[in-house]
């Protein structure tokens, strides 16, 4: 039932991208980071300048032969009738201004929506979320009129202007928008981040003087070794195995 | 197991609308929105002054066969012997006071119950759950001696006073009542008031003067996108496939 | 699935009897009210002075075959070498102080466990665990050496003593124990109990001055609503139904 | 389906000592303790100064044919080319240091993380889990550029001199290390830690003041009636049967 073989790092196939987004999709909202919203993207490494998404369905229920191939501009590639997500303009503005990243996310769990209203930071409090030692930034520049949703390009680079080189950016009122350098980092950030934030307010009601966060000589070494092939492996293959066994349709995707 | 096609708008005949009110009930149960009490209602849509609710029994539990007809006044015009909710009074006075009223929830999920004892208002907190950008309205208006249930035509039609033309209004230590112009509002409406209560209950240790909630123009915006077609039918959509995965016997229901 | 039968009154027969404790067990373990501790007892209506309680078993595993019949000193009449629960003792005295009670719960929730220590009171917040508006007494009579636990005839007297005529006695640091006139009103008040509680520690964080709970007049007329035959009846056949579901072992039990 | 046998005592050989090692795991992770990180370990009885522990590997998904050998100074026994976890430094440490000690825990708990952030101590505050009424020694001495991880023999033999003689050590932004005489102490120790934490978050936001912990008379008598033959023979019964029917290919392990 688990996959003991070694990260394989980067898919080099269109085909291997989208079934990694299919995967992602199952995971998240196995995980619980997703539900009836959201929506996740993978660059297709064929062409580096496209990408792959679910078109509208909800991530619980996203297959293979849902997905649509979008360019950085946001056009829909794929010759379709489908429809696709109106806020796939944030993830083409954030894998067009950030060519490190190969994978992105974007949804709305409740813990992340709630604390982002309060105006505390986004920090770390633990060894497996460190990679947010340094404080998320805050995006709060609706457009008037929008309804609090990111829907056209110049929407789109917006967000990216202030998400800058930061793994993610929270997005007030709103939920969060996520990247990773690989499907299993965007996967790992997205639910760590939900988690990180759980534990924020778990702690709500402590004298907050006293809270030790992680330092960035801490959230720094953390990063080196959660991002290490062997626990990026472990954690994505976990989360394979319990989605596939409260997925039965998955098989042996 | 997604089912892709557009949002169908109302239902045009008694059979489909009581197959919404079964849908209605066990999505309800599902989410945990329902436990062993509450009901809801879905007016016929051939008569325009009856509708459609359960007899007595739980939520998660009703089939098409426990479908009863009501009229305005709360006479039950199906001929039977079956037993019918007491509190179908309120069903009966919201429908007959609002003719924009096509479905009606009643229920008790305890973040609601619980924040209704604090006297602060319920406000949006989030992009999702913006149509509540005004805060609803608070009934304690009840009875002596009914057990703070309301069983009386005049009960509801008190209920319905208190309303006016919000989407719902809140029952102080008791639940709250919920409407939409569809069977996928009134349930969207539902599930997002006690995901909203929920952030407000996680929220109470934070300094209350620094949160953030979603301003009139804010809330307005997210009212037309949360509303449209295309977000109803997904959700709808996503909820109903999560109900028959969990209750196999709905079937192809 | 569901049972639409009337509520049938108290059982005339040991079997049925005996049936009842079987599912009250695995309700109360499907419902998060008991774990791998705590037990239930019913009086044998046929004798009116023993009762039934499983054999050293958890709770959500127990079956038919594993009641022992108890008498009220304690004393195990089933001729047997199963092991029985230390704490009958419990069971036993309340049993025999009160002639109107004719089922026992004992357990230990997290959340009434952690709430007992903060010398606060156990009073309802809503309208469906109205029972509760006359705060529940607290024992706190631990005998020295006894690790907090009940074990002999005396122990369980002097808890008797300490509930007098309430439904239930809240044990600081231990958990709870509580009676119903039937096996399913004391299903339903260690259930809502638990979920009072619940909502209590939800709002630990609000200004206390401002929560309203419920007056003595809304609480008193809570009780004759929630006792009522087709309230117990419709609540019981629900948790039926959710346990069946859950632990298909159980067949038509 | 529910196993009455007494408690068995410790195991006498290698291959029951790495079947008990197998359930320890998938119940830590079926019971919520472990996710995709952390790791048990087991004294084997043969040798005295060996332990069987998984590869890495998630717990949930933790077979027999996992099982590595190793020593007190962490080294592999087993000729394989199976990769182990990093953290086995603390499990060797632990064993080495700690005679009595026959099984090892080491896992991640979101509420244990957020509240040895907090600076407060972890304290009974039930019966159930009285057995820290000590409150444990907390870790705090991480090596610079470590990513806040025990990965040397120094680290695990520093962590070992921190714990000292009891039961467990909390690992400050990191999680805990538990102990347990028995393979089943272990893990009642694993669980009831992380639900009595759960309960001091519940109470974070109460008036400290009045909060009852367990004194030390109450803690040393429930250390005596919680650690039985017949209180952990229950437990452990319980948790083998809940993870058994969640997790079929268990089968009859």
């Amino acid at each position: 039932m688990f996959d003991y073989t070694p990260y394989a790092g980067l898919p080099e196939t269109a085909d291997e991208a989208k079934k990694q987004c299919v995967l992602a999709n199952r995971i998240l909202a196995n995980e619980h980071v997703l539900d009836g919203y959201g929506h996740v993207s993978v660059r297709n490494p064929e062409t580096g300048n496209t990408f792959f998404q679910a078109r509208v369905v909800a991530p619980e229920f996203v297959t293979y032969d849902d997905m649509l191939e979008v360019d950085l501009q946001a056009n829909i590639v794929t010759k379709t009738d489908f429809r696709a997500y109106g806020e796939r303009v944030i993830h083409a503005a954030v894998l067009k201004a950030r060519q490190d990243v190969f994978a992105v996310f974007h949804g709305h769990p409740h813990e992340v929506v709630a604390f982002s209203t309060t105006g505390m930071p986004f920090r770390s409090l633990g060894q497996f979320c460190g990679m947010f030692w340094n404080p998320l930034p805050v995006f709060d520049a609706y457009r008037s009129g929008s309804g609090m949703l990111l829907s056209t390009p110049e929407d789109g680079a917006e967000l990216a202007r202030a998400l800058g080189d930061a793994y993610g950016i929270v997005m007030r009122g709103h939920g969060f928008t996520m990247t990773g350098n690989s499907v299993q980092q965007m996967v790992m950030n997205s639910i760590f981040l939900r988690d990180n934030t759980k534990m924020q307010l778990m702690l709500l009601p402590a004298p907050s003087a006293e809270i030790r966060y992680l330092s960035e000589e801490e959230g720094r070494g953390t990063e080196k070794t959660q991002y290490s092939d062997i626990s990026l492996g472990r954690c994505w293959k976990y989360w394979v195995a319990r989605a596939k066994k409260a997925m039965p349709d998955l098989g042996d995707f």
